[in-house]
Parts: structure tokens; sequence; C-alpha cells
């Protein structure tokens, strides 16, 4: 089986992530995409997210490194989830292992989009 | 803040689930859902998620339990990630607490309905 085309969009969302290429990166967002930044704070819209973006490679000094070590895709039509294992790392600190939780949308120009973006997955239960 | 209109579709489909109304319960579905019958399993649409639930109920000898424990809801726009950790309970079995992952889709009735049911989360990351 051919793997899912959503599994490319996020490895290539990930490359865009580290070289800090935020215009082409509000690509693979829809326009009212959420974010989730920690548990229990969250930004939405293109926007707030290059910002939240741009904060958060400030504070990994520039040395953020994203990796997802394991995928899955659950699809319904045009909606589907991604259960991924995300390691975030970065240069002295402790790498953080996130059992992440991303939804993928496919827009009426064919192409899948991230709504939701929670990379903290159950840790927003609280 | 009021509570989410997703949190009482869930726990009333619960009750559907416990009392074995599988008629009723399949208005929680979209007819393209896909329900994850175990890590790597599924069935999609309703037709199969009424047969694999009334598979279920016997598995269970008519005693399943379902709780939600606690949830959080994530929107965007018509797309909604519920995170919750959910108790499956039943006489003569270990209690199992899944994180479960439950993706909402409010369609054109207005009505929120359940499109991917995950209730084992990244149970099914292999």
């Amino acid at each position: 089986m051919p793997a899912h085309p959503i599994l490319a969009r996020i490895h290539e969302a990930d490359r865009l992530i580290v070289s800090e290429s935020f215009e082409p990166l509000m690509d693979h967002y829809t326009m009212d995409a959420v974010l989730v930044l920690e548990p229990g704070r969250e930004v939405r819209g293109r926007a707030a997210i290059r910002e939240a973006m741009k904060k958060i490679a400030s504070y990994f000094a520039h040395g953020l490194q994203v990796t997802q070590q394991k995928m899955q895709v659950l699809e319904a039509g045009d909606t589907a989830l991604v259960l991924a294992r995300t390691l975030v790392s970065a240069p002295g600190m402790d790498d953080d292992v996130r059992e992440a939780t991303y939804i993928y949308r496919r827009e009426a120009d064919g192409q899948w989009r991230c709504c939701i973006d929670n990379s903290y997955g159950h840790r927003i239960l609280v």
C-alpha cells in the first residue's frame, strides 16, 4: 500500500519548521487552524500561527529539530487523524518525545492541510 | 464557559452503547465514519459500525460500560478533536482505561457527528 500523502506533507512541514521557512509553512495549515502552544494555550489562524512559530524558534535558540518517529493515519472522507510519536529536540535541552495528534482536512483544491496541530496529545487533559 | 455541545453528544452516545440502542446510535456517526475495533482493524460506514457494535456487545456479554473520565475538545471550524480518558469495563473483565481520540465533524444540519472513533489512541502506533 503506498504511503498516505499526508505523511509526506508532515515531513515537508517539519523541514520548513526546522529551516524557519514560515511563509511556505503556512500553506500546510487551513485558514482556521488551531495550534496548541502548550497544554491550555492555543493560537488560531495563519497569522497567529506564524508569529507563534517565530517565538518557538527563538525559544529553542534557532536549534529546534522535529522528527516523526512513528505515524499512523486514519481517514474518513476529507478528514484525517494522524497519530504520531514526535521527537522535539534542541541543543542544550532534554529530548521531548510527544504522542502527538494532528488533524488534517482535504480542502477544495485537493490539498491536505492541518486544521488542529496538537503535538501534546493527551497532555492537554488536566 | 458553557460545555462544548460535543461533550453531551458523547455522553448520549455512551448511554446508547450501554443500552445497546444501536439504531439511534447511528445518528452519532457520519455516513463515512471509521471505527477502530482494535489496533490495526477498522470498519467503515454506519452499516458496518452497527454490526460491529452488536458483536462488541456480545463479546462483553451484554455488560459493557463506557465512561469518559476526562475530555478536552479542540475545534477548528467544522472539525473537532476530542481527547478523552475513557474507561471501558464489564463484569469479570479487567478495567481498561484508554487515551481515546475522537474526531467530530459538524454537518450541514448543524449536528456534530463522529467521523473517526479511535478509543485506542496511540495504541494503534506499532
